[in-house]
């Protein structure tokens, strides 16, 4: 049966190209900024052009189609995602690496009907990167089919994150006392590329095998959700919930037992093996706990069986 | 008149080329990872091979220059800096992101003379950047010149800097105090590749403003360190000073003003700006200071005029 949306997705792929094209041309030009919320927010003249040609562009070859996008929500836009089809627009991802040449800058588009991503193309035009989902049909990057890691120990994995723009000293020490918990699982390192499109797509690369950001919006991820997914990653939100409704923080793990390792630790519990024995602390059966206080729906702290211990230390 | 070191040089370019390729087949190949002080700090069969087909290409072609390898300091050999010519080698700086295949990896090779390093190359092999600097002409990648960021606000600022592989809670409460201390003040971003080698170049280059890091090693540094200078970068030590002696601790600043602002802020004060008011605090004249806790050799606060305030909140 042929595909509904394959010519929609080419579209989608050309002016993703076409985008970068326009990136890297303004990245060759002064770049003139203004500030949204803060200085670290950046918002440029390339942002807005860029958005617009891809707006203008889609509208002449669909007219129905619906938007969401990051510029035109800034510019007071409404934010609503509703059955129709529509395309959810973050023109630059990672604004702060573009105005410094910082070598990760990516056109993320995601194309949503009956609020289900069908496909996401987030382009990293630096690096000349095209990743591409189709639901149910894969990922890929530049053609080549993604697979997220293997790895299912989360000390021998790489985190990414992002320290976001908010420089109030409460927000940031929230930011740093977490990531804290994360670095000393231990983990193998942390990394963020400043984009939250790109730090998806290196999930679905099997480069790190978890990345987790909250207050992003659905701009950031409603193409790079699709790219996660379709290379076999998994997407929670930091409830241990599956997390398949857009508009909300979440964060994403490439492989169902370590994402359900990841939300045990971040709840502030140790990883409890099969062994019944909690892999950190050696600790020991002390008593039947039903009451897991994560639940996520999927891996191994999710089965409802009497588990050993929360070790919670 | 001719450059007494050219041949050496494109002999160093060649072995870099040659050693990249041999880390991107090996990527391809499985990676059989064995630990080195922690879990995190991975050293990879292809290191070690690495190195040795470094050392021995040298070794055949001027049997009579030193070495100093990252591999071979680990495995015992000892860590001396002489008068003499001498490679300083790290054969893959970035092992972690190897393991996982982020895309910053690099063979760094450094050569020095009289303790003064004469040229620098640094292969970053996953993007198939080679960076080039020779004492007194200029940094370069692939074949383009280098010239750091012109950035001299800090507050528009991206700083580098990485989590190292210590995660003693003790060691990354220190790396997370310095790391809250540098985004509050607040700059633009902070980012990390992931490789010291990568993130001198991203000085060079320009995408970051500056980079630090405590506890680095010489091999981690030699070749970048040129590429900086030579870009028109400035390096420094955490008490402000000039620092043009290897084997030791250091960080590195794109440009001389911001440098000084960035030591500044580093020892605990605040900005204090021509019109002699702290940017940050406005705080006004409280009196005269001579003895202004910073003093580095270059820069705004260096010039022994009567400062406003330190501002040490």
């Amino acid at each position: 049966m042929a595909d509904r949306w394959q010519s929609t997705m080419d579209h989608a792929v050309a002016i993703a190209r076409k985008a970068g094209e326009m990136v890297r041309e303004a990245l060759l030009a002064d770049r003139k900024v203004e500030t949204k919320s803060s200085s670290v927010d950046l918002v440029t003249q390339t942002d807005q052009k860029v958005e617009k040609m891809i707006i203008e562009s889609v509208k002449e070859k669909f007219p129905g189609h619906r938007f969401i996008g990051e510029e035109s929500v800034a510019s007071g836009e409404s934010c609503i995602l509703s059955d129709l089809p529509t395309w959810i627009i973050d023109p630059i991802d990672g604004t702060t690496n573009f105005v410094h040449a910082f070598p990760f800058v990516a056109v993320s588009i995601g194309f949503s009907v009956n609020k289900q991503i069908e496909f996401g193309v987030v382009y990293s035009c630096l690096e000349d990167k095209m990743y591409t989902a189709r639901r149910g049909r894969g990922a890929f990057c530049n053609g080549e089919p993604l697979q997220v890691s293997n790895q299912n120990d989360i000390n021998q994995s790489i985190i990414a994150t992002e320290f976001g723009s908010n420089r109030d000293p409460e927000a940031v020490d929230k930011i740093f006392s977490t990531l804290r918990k994360i670095l000393c699982i231990p983990v193998h390192g942390v990394r963020g590329a400043g984009t939250a499109a790109i730090n998806m797509c290196l999930v679905a690369s099997g480069s790190v095998e978890a990345y987790y950001e909250i207050g992003i919006h659905v701009w950031d991820v409603a193409a790079g959700s699709l790219i996660v997914s379709e290379a076999g990653g998994v997407l929670m939100d930091v409830e241990g919930k599956d997390d398949t409704a857009l508009l909300r923080s979440r964060f994403t793990c490439s492989q169902t037992g370590l994402s359900a390792a990841f939300v045990h630790r971040w709840r502030g519990g140790h990883d409890v093996s099969e062994n019944r024995r909690c892999q950190l602390c050696d600790h020991r059966r002390e008593g039947r706990q039903r009451d897991h206080p994560v639940q996520p729906t999927e891996g191994r702290c999710s089965t409802g069986e009497e588990l050993e211990t929360t070790c919670h230390s």
